[in-house]
């Protein structure tokens, strides 16, 4: 499914105001694709301000999509522009709350029922409930992606180390029902194609407190690993569809 | 970690009002072993108020394991008793609601916000609540089990028909917050094994609307469900710690 760079491809990008998000909405704006920016503070965001002030394809909406009612008035604002995203990519994640000063659990006792709800609204329900909202506005006679920033403490199989319960769990949770997802769209929306993926640590303001342990040259540039996960999601295919994908390629298994 | 069956395990079993959680009460009572059961109900359940009267040496204590203040209160009794259970089974788990007449869903449209966060409330954040709040009264010198009813169907490997997306990505959750918990209890509780059960499909209120494709000889009875995961409990060991144990002793794929 690789896309001519010359064929402009909508993309409509979540978490588009910092991190690795706001790296994907300017890799693909420097190649002249058009980008719906959304997140909860777009039109407060300085990088996204002065990249429409250049006259480049970018639309921004403010939405906090863990919020059932605001992915209503996305859609109902999509419709108005009659936009038809033929790529979404959600990079809405949380692993600490900078706000209450909620790091991740070490151990047991860190867990409650709060920080449960908190990490879950946004790593696992806010992601199934923007395919439910915005599938049904995408090219169906196209290839299309729908892809979600998942993470590698994620996977079960591969957790050794413990620790960080509900992120871990989170996006475990999220990894599921992308894949339930994969399931219904190969009949529903034969063209388009799911993936959960690991960008790799990255240096943002999520991992920002834990990149001590990332050995040398792991730790990518916000830039980097957006370039990494834009060559996977522009050449992903039938091999790529419900699966868990590394930013080497490479899949993880759940 | 096979047990004389005349030396006594007290146990704790939760949902233990109907379904398996029941049985499993009736099983180890059968054998003379020490029950305390815990449920929304227990005291108004009719068999375990006539076992309670036969002199059987079970206690029951009403409890929603889903609330954080109940677990609490769940704590504060089991020691006023001094109750030290060496085996902690969980059985609470919700597919579908009578009450409000919600069915899994069946495709994307039907996922709502409330069903999920009612799913996980309970298949995923009150097992691990439960964890937090027992696992401090359990012998540590002693072996010991923490056993989770999970479902195959959680499984993300092994998910290729989809739908039932709240039902699988709160029990793929549960998995990984016990596979977590399986690694810190390694070195904290060294003794205590912890599993995610699968017990097959099973003719109880969970499962009684579902059972129309299930295979000649494959839906069981609670009390063959029971039996065959107790004769799993009570020898496991190393091998299946942290594991995902169908109702015939095989390990699951996450």
């Amino acid at each position: 499914m690789l896309r001519d760079d010359l064929t402009p491809t909508t993309r409509l990008i979540t978490g588009a105001s910092s991190g690795i998000g706001l790296a994907l909405v300017e890799y693909w704006l420097s190649r002249q694709h058009p980008v719906i920016a959304v997140s909860r503070h777009a039109s407060q965001c300085e990088t996204l301000q002065s990249l429409q002030q250049k006259g480049l394809p970018l639309r921004c909406i403010d939405t906090d999509i863990a919020d059932p009612d605001q992915l209503e008035a996305l859609t109902k604002r999509l419709k108005e522009w009659e936009a038809a995203p033929q790529q979404i990519i959600n990079c809405v994640g949380l692993l600490h709350d900078a706000t209450t000063g909620q790091a991740p659990e070490k151990r047991l006792e860190d867990i409650n029922l709060q920080r449960l709800q908190q990490s879950f609204a946004i790593n696992t329900f806010a992601p199934i409930l923007l395919a439910r909202a915005l599938l049904p506005l995408m090219p169906r006679r196209q290839p299309g992606i729908f892809a979600s920033i998942s993470a590698r403490v994620g996977s079960i199989e591969d957790n050794h180390l413990g620790g960080w319960y509900s992120y871990r769990a989170s996006k475990a949770a999220q990894n599921q029902l992308l894949r339930t997802l994969s399931v219904e769209t190969r009949r529903r929306y034969p063209q388009l194609c799911v993936l959960a993926l690991h960008p790799g640590t990255t240096d943002t303001p999520l991992s920002a407190p834990f990149q001590r342990n990332v050995p040398e040259g792991k730790l990518f540039s916000p830039q980097r690993a957006a370039r990494q996960l834009a060559e996977i999601i522009d050449h992903a295919g039938e091999a790529q569809h419900g699966r868990f994908i590394a930013w080497d390629g490479k899949p993880i298994p759940w």
